[in-house]
């Protein structure tokens, strides 16, 4: 039963504009981070609000308490549903962003582990396991970890037992969409969709995938 | 040797442009982190350019290599002259910040270690030395840590040698002026000042305090 969650990584807010309302038939939940909100500004969350999908702020939050809590307050004043924080910076710095959060009827996914090949030097030796408990402990909705290695969404899944997981890395990064729709609550997927020659089509196709494999 | 950083922490970018101004003289550089950024948009840069001082992004970028250069390229064509970013996010990752600030001519500087209490649960056991061994492997021209710690601040000098070592902390999160000063190459401080009844007062009260230090 996972969602299709578009990473919308595009730096051009029409056409991002156009992406998303092409695709949003296909999908459950749109993703924004940190370039396209550099370019269009956090005014952009308004703007694509009547495509009537829930908005994730992925803005890998990683700054002191304070800091947190300043950023995380503006994504959700901007309209945003939910937001992305990183674990690693402890349990204060998480849970500015998680209380932040829950206090707008938000939610807050914590980073248990990157999908890119450098996330292996520090997120492993039982550190993903780490934050993801953190993340648990500090109520957290859900944890972010690598479709680009299942074995390891099977691992964390023990972890956060029935909190969400939602997985980025499917496609161009390497992961595989069949492969890791039955382990998690929401795939994430940019490039793939974004990148194709009909974005709305590949999204269809996705969407048809993860349809697939909720009835089965 | 130090530089006097002021970390613009405020929201409002009327009242923060009053603030820089009235330090400006005081100060050798001014770090903007995310909560400004988002309620004024990268173009405050531009409105700072004016008082003649480094503009640093602090920006704790901390994404997959891919999303981290984007990042680091919108940051230095808006105007900055350095970019702070994560290093546990791993080798890749990192070289794309510190390639896309120096095909700008632009600084990098890698965090080594946080100030806040939270940051104890992982950066430590050595991995703030790793982390900051990564940021010299990866030809960034420093790293960041905790004025809270000023023996980690020892610690980590013996990995990055005559590499940069800015150090936030100082003041409000319990870091000390003084014992920190000797240690790096820049202090950053933030609500100590702008959270001061007068901060351009405060900013030249510190601005002493540190130039006593380098003719000392």
């Amino acid at each position: 039963m996972a969602d299709l969650i578009l990473a919308l990584d595009l730096l051009d807010p029409m056409y991002a504009r156009e992406v998303a309302e092409s695709c949003a038939a296909s999908l459950d939940a749109i993703k924004l981070g940190y370039p396209l909100i550099l370019s269009a500004g956090l005014g952009v969350v308004k703007d694509l609000a009547d495509l009537g999908l829930p908005l994730i702020a992925d803005f890998k939050v990683a700054d002191i308490p304070n800091t947190n809590g300043l950023i995380a307050n503006q994504v959700f004043s901007a309209g945003f549903d939910a937001i992305i924080c990183h674990g690693f910076t402890g349990r204060d710095a998480v849970e500015a962003c998680v209380d932040a959060a829950h206090a707008y009827g938000g939610e807050c996914f914590v980073v248990a582990e990157m999908s890119h090949p450098g996330a292996l030097s520090f997120f492993s030796r039982g550190v993903a396991e780490q934050i993801a408990t953190l993340a648990v402990e500090c109520r957290a909705d859900g944890i972010i970890a690598p479709a680009t290695r299942p074995e390891r969404i099977r691992a964390l899944r023990s972890v956060v037992r029935s909190r969400k997981i939602y997985s980025p890395g499917i496609g161009t990064q390497g992961g595989d969409l069949r492969s890791v729709l039955p382990l998690v609550e929401g795939v994430i997927v940019g490039r793939t969709i974004y990148g194709a020659a009909d974005p709305a089509k590949e999204a269809a196709v996705m969407a048809a995938i993860v349809n697939d494999e909720r009835s089965s």
